[in-house]
């Protein structure tokens, strides 16, 4: 170093990427090439090669990032927002908030496919679970969905198609007129394409017939009344149809559970149970449904189960009802899940308890009966006859109150001659009261801090009676050591980014670093209501346009659409805006969609909800397009063809030279390409989907982009694409967003899970134009390093061609040893966890396959402990090829747990070392499963959804 | 509940108590009283119970708290500092800011006495101390002091009774004029008492004789000037005394360590390795110095050692120096480290490592050039001929320079007619830039942001040529994700509060709430200098102020100084009050200071380094003050009484209902009555120090009022007075504070470690009067309860008289089982491991006992687990009793290990699952000691205090 640059505080760059020089060169000699670049430049195709750096700016240190950004928080104003709609003010307990939302323990973990390392987010989201069966009085829920208006999407999905078995003469849905409209345009996003008819209308005057399949009612409704809705239940029941209530969950410790009133599905959002706003998310929308529809309901299940030694296990059930196992005939392309906000909701119940629920429901609505009090004393008419949190005041000028409010910093819900005014949990008598002067023009004099609870009024059929959250769980958790101890006993349970690599092939489990996950808990950025006018989230919209901007560049195209919460939604998306590009061109034919058979199975699940007719190309041997099949097809279906969905590069880890030539075929006979961005983080700054010739692609913020999986989401999806299909990009109904001729919303907040997006831009800015390259680069040197030191032990499939490098992930192939040796590619996954690791991707996209994934932030002392562990492995199936039984064995018997190895009668033909030990570094910092093998298929038959009584955890403690 | 509270969001004395109202039943029940009121009424002595409320504010809601105090947060205005003097902004690196100072998991652990269940904390404090003998050069350093103040004060100390182990005859010390002015201020203090001579002077014309013991060196000088100090050096040497360098740790980097030029004791402050300045702390003094003192410097010392099964272990090392041991034979006091902040200061080291730190330095160094260059450029004279960081620059129109500086929003550090400017790791090129501008007046042209590394000019014979951070630790975690596994991989070997109680006696281990805890990382009460002008501090102001008028108001007194950093700091303080005033009223012979044989060790400590002659009383067999005894001393040393200094209640848990006649009798003498604050978890709100006759206490804030222990400090020992003595409470030489008489500074910084006062100021405004008087209730309710669990199996000692209850914390009795049976108290230490739990108080107050303090926070489950616990070791005891043997049993080789459960040699006369296992719920959630018992003397013989090469820690895994 000659020169010292006097601005730089620290390289954010040498901190996301693991190896350091030291480490490159002696990776660059194992793998026998000179230097990064020369690697680089035998991986990537010349052809589809970028020339220059990219267009977004030099790299900012982690103290300048965090500098910058408290300016732009500071363009935030955060007025107090009374705005309602499905997003309200609340309060995350400060033990939640420090322990699970900003913990890595929590919000580094992946999804919980490897259950026996997972017991701990198992457990908490099955008491999310549970919390909504008791809130809702449903007897099924769901791990968790989008937000509200997917939620009631994939219920009308849901009843559509369960109506519609054979045919579609059920093709009528009535949603009320008073659910929120962002849930209404939801639907007629998702209606469209499935020949859905979407009427709506007031509830109290429909006229349900025979061609009715369900109605959709917000419960309490938009106006926030709360309804008595036993004419319109029983008039769609009576057609054999079904009924799906929006319910606000805070309002159903008061309420009449809509599954008392006859509800099919409940859905809605559990954001005020201590998740923030963020400007519109993430949070986690919940799904209840009834024991008929427990195969059918959309999204992941956590269900009981026992493992090898007959202990209780939770793992996800009924997978095999999951998209990417049903492909085209999926009829949902749900995947990712809310999994940390439906955690953090779950932990506010546990910590509040029964009466802490119920004594929060019942201030708020005691404060908006004062505050209906007051207005009315104060000369407003009241709109609402009976409310729980929320009142509609017709007013005369509206446009002085409007100056009022925003004079004292308050937002309303504005209608033509109506203000919405919803309380939350963190209104306090003084705020009713400086409402009561804004909506009246007048001061008012104090007001009392209690209330009789005799005088609170709700309609008398209306009053719940039933017990809310009765189970043991949401009551013992009170004070806030014990919750403390039993969120640290949780996290314990799992294997998460704090203990090791997670190297899963897809899905880019690269570094969360701290400095960009930090800013979201900022108050400038968590408390922004997503209708807050814009003028309000300065702060927000300039990130939000720079974000647009530098995804922009990265991929090569001209506009981007931040509002899809998952990557599945982005597919859908993109695919939605091909389709009414084609639909303004006159093409509205084109429906045939391509797809290679190694997509992921999203993939077709997506294409089918868009009702496309999906036709399947073949793959060569070596994985890769097979050209003159896919030009076949092509041409064939030349005059209905829509498009390509593409996954580059391949989902096979490999860069296709053809991919170029591909596109081409495509345009040539009048498609458009979709390019799945799943694999981005091996394109970033070397190619992009502009310069392949794609037309829209999707992009996983949560997978190239630095946002934490959280144990199975939230994520975003965020589409790009050419400025032909700008215009389409997608709207809301609150707020102005997408483009002059948009699709109706893809999910219910105008730019998603916006406060995530934070994460995305702070990786952006920290890494700089050099850096996100050069992390490009590492994610692919690490994959050929390991490639390199497993490569002669086990079998590498899919290798590029010419050089025989693969990009930024490798599959080794097992299936050689299944028939001979019996040994299943599962078997090697859970045994990786008797050696402390997560598995990577296992059967995808080839069964009997693992695809590992390094990405660049993993130092070589890390790569080297995971392929130590995967040779010490190969060891273990030579001892079955040399004879060890090939049912029991230290594979077939992994994971080995602390009970089993405490066994007085362990029987096993292995020591306890061996099977627990198996490499030194292991004893240096053993992680323990917390449970052997699990039966999954026990619990599918036996299928339990919601916590046991709490004796139950305890008996198992006895026996262990 | 008929009524609801409308503004009340939640109560935070509900999440602060464990036991809720259900629980209390039960456990009256179990003690068999009607009310935790009358249960009180047994308890607390009539004839001290306080008539009526707290005066303190009603109790605030979490929600309510943090909303308030963000509005006081915003009254501080965080101003750019150059004001330097031991405080320099720094950056804490995000990863080590969430993972550390906002991780439970290593703030709420207790010091490392119980080194098995530790070596988390102890491995990072090992790294601190390799950290320092690195940068400093010297062979052997402390876990860290309180400030560089206490810390310059505690090697004059050491020097001066090394120099004069008879007589007195070495009496002088030379300081620095150049020194910090607080360093100078607290040596005075602690000097004055000892008959030290303190000559404050210039170093280039000292004339050193015999009769000095030392010299106080600052490197580089308050001035920013790097002295050669090699004539003074030798000087001092030539008479055989001794040479303190109080150094800045990130100058180190690139000068000449004083190591090398002859110190014999380098102290500082490691704030700059990311500590936040926090208004003045908690940061970690350190304090290095030769082989020659390492069984006389003060403080703990982290030592290597092995264990059982000899391998590698941590522990305290010579814990016998310690004043705890020695009693009126200490020549210290210090007792609490800054263990936390410790840590994080040697986690920035490890992070940024021997090429990081290198850089970091380097560029403030260049940016300080560049400074130089314009300030000169710019015709200001810079007094300052080599430097670091910092300038002294001449000045004619200083107010002119003040106006623009305020203006700029910038602090320096203004002299009459120089303003002084240090730069620091925050500082920018365009921060340079308006420091030129604003001290010239003239606006400047662009700089350039890189320099060549040659023009870094350093006098030639002041660049450091030794290597630094050299060893292993220093060189391996600089990615993220290495540092984060690698600060998780530390914390998961402790036992902190986050797994169970801990109810270490006179320790107070209640909860640390996350809300009290949250504000220490506000940027508006992180990042302020402490000798920022007050009303820049109006935030902090206003709490300090509050803060204070609550402390006066529960201990009964008038006034209050939060300056002490510690209780043992309390104690000095408050007894120099006492002489202070004495000496005022022309009685400053009084110098006899009475102690109950039951006291505290520091208590004898303290009260010797104030010059005190001391006087043990007599105890009674029920362990209370043998009032008699008492009398008859009181009576005897009259003429000379200073005071009493006594603990109430008692350190053996009981409250006396003598002490008014006590504190009279002292009274009736001429004496002052010091009351020790560690057990003001048992009087809050029920009585106060005021009402049993005191004069002065010190509260332990990190025990009654919440404060964590950080594994081993910050903690806070702030004094209240009564009136008379108030004009007498401690200043600060930069800040006007204390009274109009104050002594000099028993502390650094004005207000010690100002931003954790946060947490005490959260803790009382969030419980409110009722809370915490609530809380003292609940914490003699838990302990009683266990009482009653555990007294019918073993003997509970000292309990009262008449009902006998005992207070907040009781004594068990293990004596009985020491010689016929060989168990020693140490053993049931060790095995309560193997339950998972942390050892209460060993063998103190009594030898053979430990003393259990539950807490309020602690629920009925907690309480019961570890209640079963000690009566399932009672059965273990049982067995001995029965037959067992003596010398090889489950409490002989406690803890047990997992190398130990895993050895095939396993040889112990018991089973394993007895050993790990011994009660249902330890399957739950097994705590795994890391290492076996630890060898303490082995280490002590062997000493070695700084890391070893990491091979080391490979070796002992791959034969674990």
């Amino acid at each position: 170093m000659s020169k010292i640059n006097l601005n730089n505080t620290d390289s954010f760059s040498s901190r996301h990427i693991g190896p350091n020089a030291r480490e490159t060169k002696k990776m660059l000699d194992v793998i026998g090439i000179g230097s990064v670049d020369a690697l680089i430049s035998e991986t990537v195709p010349s052809s589809i090669r970028r020339d220059g750096d990219l267009n977004i700016p030099d790299a900012l240190s982690e103290f300048q990032y965090l500098n910058e950004l408290k300016q732009t928080a500071g363009l935030n104003k955060v007025f107090k927002s009374y705005i309602g709609l499905g997003y309200y003010n609340t309060i995350t307990p400060a033990v939640i908030r420090r322990n699970v939302l900003e913990n890595p323990g929590w919000y580094t973990q992946y999804t919980p496919y490897q259950a026996e390392i997972a017991q701990g987010r198992l457990e908490a989201i099955l008491n999310f679970q549970t919390m909504i069966c008791d809130l809702t009085s449903m007897p099924i829920a769901n791990a968790s969905l989008l937000d509200e208006g997917t939620a009631a999407a994939e219920a009308m999905n849901m009843f559509f198609h369960t109506k519609n078995k054979k045919g579609s003469e059920f093709n009528k849905i009535f949603v009320s007129e008073e659910c929120f409209p962002q849930t209404i345009d939801v639907i007629r996003t998702r209606a469209m394409p499935l020949g859905i008819e979407v009427v709506v209308g007031n509830h109290a005057s429909a006229s349900i017939d025979h061609s009715y399949f369900a109605v959709v009612l917000q419960y309490p409704a938009k106006s926030g009344e709360v309804y008595d809705y036993k004419n319109i239940v029983d008039a769609i029941h009576a057609v054999n149809g079904y009924v799906v209530a929006a319910a606000d969950m805070m309002s159903l410790a008061l309420l009449t559970p809509p599954g008392e009133w006859g509800a099919d599905c409940v859905v809605g959002n559990s954001q005020r149970f201590g998740v923030p706003m963020g400007y519109g998310g993430p949070h986690a929308a919940y799904f209840a449904t009834t024991e008929e529809f427990k195969r059918v309901l959309p999204g992941r299940i956590i269900g009981v189960s026992i493992d090898r030694n007959n202990n209780r296990a939770l793992r996800m059930a009924l997978q095999t009802r999951e998209q990417h196992i049903r492909r085209e005939k999926a009829t949902s392309n749900i995947c990712t899940a809310q999994a940390l906000l439906a955690i953090m909701a779950s932990m506010y119940a546990v910590y509040h308890g029964q009466e802490g629920v119920k004594n929060i429901a019942t201030r708020i609505h005691g404060l908006t009966q004062t505050l209906a009090e007051q207005l009315t004393n104060g000369g407003c008419k009241i709109l609402t006859n009976h409310f729980f949190d929320t009142l509609t005041v017709e007013v005369s000028d509206i446009e002085a109150i409007r100056a009022r409010a925003l004079q004292h910093q308050m937002n309303f819900n504005y209608g033509n001659n109506t203000v919405g005014i919803a309380l939350d949990e963190t209104t306090q008598v003084a705020d009713v009261a400086k409402i009561v002067a804004v909506m009246t023009g007048n001061a008012v004099s104090a007001m009392a801090e209690e209330r009789e609870m005799s005088q609170l009024s709700l309609a008398k059929n209306s009053v719940r009676t039933s017990p809310i959250l009765s189970n043991e769980i949401f009551n013992v958790y009170h004070s806030e050591s014990r919750m403390l101890r039993y969120i640290k006993s949780l996290e314990d349970k799992d294997l998460s980014l704090t203990k090791s690599m997670i190297a899963l092939g897809s899905c880019t489990m690269k570094l969360n670093a701290t400095a960009e996950l930090e800013p979201i808990s900022w108050p400038e950025f968590a408390h922004m209501h997503p209708f807050a006018p814009l003028d309000q989230a300065a702060g927000y919209q300039k990130m939000i346009k720079e974000l647009e901007s530098y995804l922009n560049e990265i991929t090569g195209f001209d506009a981007t659409s931040l509002q899809p919460n998952s990557g599945a939604q982005g597919e859908y998306a993109g695919l939605m805006v091909i389709r009414a590009y084609q639909k303004d061109r006159g093409e509205s034919h084109r429906n045939v969609i391509l797809i290679p058979s190694s997509a992921h199975g999203t993939n077709p699940a997506s294409a089918a909800m868009t009702g496309a007719s999906i036709v399947v190309t073949a793959c060569d041997d070596e994985g890769n397009i097979d050209v003159a099949d896919l030009k076949a097809k092509a041409e064939l279906h030349s005059a209905n063809l829509c498009g390509l969905m593409v996954t580059y590069p391949s989902t096979h880890g490999v860069f296709e030279s053809s991919i170029k030539e591909v596109c081409q075929i495509i345009h040539d006979n009048g498609g458009q390409v979709y390019m799945d961005g799943a694999n981005m983080n091996a394109q970033v700054g070397l190619t992009s989907p502009g310069l392949i010739g794609a037309d829209v692609c999707h992009l996983n913020l949560h997978k190239t982009f630095a946002i934490p999986h959280g144990g199975g989401g939230p994520g975003m999806g965020p589409i790009c694409v050419k400025a032909h299909l700008a215009p389409f990009l997608p709207g809301n109904p609150m707020v102005k967003t997408g483009g002059d001729k948009a699709i109706h919303a893809i999910s219910a907040a105008p730019w998603g899970s916006a406060s995530i997006l934070l994460i995305s831009y702070g990786y952006i800015k920290m890494l700089g134009k050099k850096g996100v390259t050069d992390a490009t680069k590492y994610a692919i040197l690490n994959a050929n390093y390991i490639k390199e030191r497993l490569g002669k032990t086990y079998d590498v499939l899919y290798v590029g061609k010419e050089h025989g490098r693969v990009a930024h992930e490798l599959i080794l192939d097992f299936r050689p040893f299944k028939h001979t040796l019996n040994v299943e590619v599962e078997d090697v996954a859970k045994r990786l966890m008797d050696y402390g690791f997560h598995a990577p991707t296992v059967s995808f996209p080839v069964a009997g396959t693992i695809m590992i994934e390094p990405t660049e932030s993993e130092d070589l002392m890390e790569l080297d402990r995971f392929c130590d562990a995967m040779l010490s492995i190969r060891e273990e199936i030579r001892a079955i090829e040399n004879g060890a039984d090939k049912n029991n064995n230290v594979l077939k018997n992994a994971p080995h747990t602390m009970g089993d190895c405490f066994n007085e009668n362990w029987s096993f033909p292995y020591s306890k070392h061996q099977a627990a030990f198996p490499l030194p570094y292991v004893s240096v910092a053993k992680f323990w499963p917390s449970v052997a093998r699990v039966n999954g298929s026990f619990g599918d038959r036996n299928l339990i959804c919601t916590c046991a009584p709490i004796e139950a955890y305890m008996d198992q403690a006895v026996e262990a």
